[in-house]
């Protein structure tokens, strides 16, 4: 799609996540003119919601950039959502009849690297409610990991929650060491022993990483059971890094919510092969709009 | 409740579990009349479905004894499920208006225990799709475990599947050893690689459960990845036993689908303290009913 010569137009940039949608718009040159925030937008957990939280968070960042909202129609969006690397998922967002000028699509690890390199090239590892790792070399992709949640994204926040709540299980039966994981549970789900099962049944992951800080901050205060709960995270993570490592990306970056706090749990070798992420996963959206339009416009 | 003097009366047993449900009719002196199976009937899981298969369970069982559909209301139930240890399902059990001429409540984990040893007092481990250890001793129960899926229940059927689940993914991505349960999965579900996700992903745990047979088969044929996780749970479900003899029950029984093959994972000082189940829980919840009744109709 080409958009009308000489008619004005913006880029916006998008990064779908399980809990929330970023959007950034910013001029041909790159400067970034306002930002939006919407709710969840994972195709993998329902396309109408996703393409909602898509509009409604470019809509916020026209507002915020003074923009008109039909100026919605110059935009031209890069979008990076979880799950558009199953054909039937990017065939059925690519259908979409959006509001936009143009739509590109890729990966939300797409745009991270992306963002976190300002190149195609290098590698990611995105650990927040979920965890995964992503490398990009020569155009040829490679993924670790980012299965989800309860069977993989160790070292997540939703993996450190489910693994906060079977240590305080298993310490109520007095089959495991006590905790101060128990109390800290307890205390921010405001209910006792069994009570916490009730709450947190058939929840999502999101839920669970809420728990997470939790566990940093029982560790920090010499919690056996959560400093091994974060050396077994930390363990997972390093090992990722290893394997993106293997494929040579030139840089690798971690990035999201839990990137800071599980940094001093990771092998101090990784830590030296860890490189400055550049830019946030909506500015990689941004340069990834940027680069395909002008590729579509010289084709 | 008691029942008209002189109107001929049976005994109905209901074992009602996440899968299934189990009906048992007998006679005032014991003898077995007919059988009924039906679907699941866990209250945790949906209320009407679960009186729904009771009802169902009990007319197939009549039919079976080859008993009129109208004998219904003259059958004494003695009925087991999971969570009625929590009063407000206890009390929308109990409200029920329930077509039997009486209806005596109590957990799964009780008519388990009373249908193993004939007695009120005794310990039982249950292992199936969960696992679960109950002690009765001088009229005081003690519950370990029990918790559920995916946060506890480990050595159950649904927390091995799990774990095979993860074992592949990490497989997958030579973050871990290679095992021969990948291919057993892949063949079982008919899925390759990440497609496994697709299909498992927000599955109950009877359907991870359905994966437990795969983990037995591989550790028996030597794969080291089975093997450890069968020795993990063994170790969950021996440290479940010591800590149910702690409370001197006189027996402990260790039941369910796959009591058998797990034996062989325990603890050989665990196997030396383990009873032969004298009965079956719906047996149990028929000797439930009949002591109630007689109970009440001394009072």
């Amino acid at each position: 799609m080409v958009s009308a010569p000489g008619k004005e137009h913006y880029f916006l940039g998008i990064d779908g996540g399980g809990s929330k949608c970023k959007a950034c718009i910013a001029t041909a040159e790159g400067r970034v003119l306002g930002t939006g925030l919407a709710g969840p937008a994972n195709p993998l957990h329902g396309l109408k919601q996703t393409l909602g939280s898509i509009e409604r968070a470019a809509r916020i960042a026209l507002q915020d950039a003074g923009l008109p909202s039909e100026a919605l129609q110059n935009l031209v969006a890069g979008v990076g959502l979880a799950g558009v690397n199953v054909p039937d998922l990017y065939r059925s967002i690519s259908e979409w009849h959006h509001p936009f000028d143009a739509l590109y699509l890729t990966t939300d690890l797409g745009i991270a690297c992306l963002g976190a390199h300002s190149s195609d090239d290098g590698a990611v590892i995105v650990v927040g409610t979920g965890s995964s790792g992503y490398a990009r070399v020569n155009g040829v992709e490679h993924l670790v990991g980012g299965y989800g949640f309860p069977y993989g994204d160790q070292g997540s926040g939703a993996w450190m929650g489910l693994e906060a709540v079977k240590a305080v299980l298993m310490a109520y039966d007095q089959l495991g060491p006590s905790t101060t994981l128990t109390e800290r549970v307890e205390k921010q789900l405001g209910a006792k022993g069994v009570e916490i099962i009730g709450l947190m049944s058939g929840l999502p992951s999101s839920e669970y990483a809420k728990l997470a800080p939790l566990v940093f901050a029982a560790a920090k205060e010499g919690d056996a059971v959560a400093q091994k709960v974060l050396a077994e995270g930390g363990k997972y993570i390093s090992s990722m890094a290893y394997k993106l490592l293997e494929f040579q990306p030139g840089r690798l970056a971690l990035i999201g919510g839990l990137a800071d706090p599980i940094e001093s749990w990771l092998d101090p070798e990784v830590l030296k092969c860890l490189s400055v992420p550049l830019g946030t996963p909506e500015e990689g959206a941004l340069l990834f709009a940027r680069n395909e339009h002008l590729e579509a416009h010289i084709a």
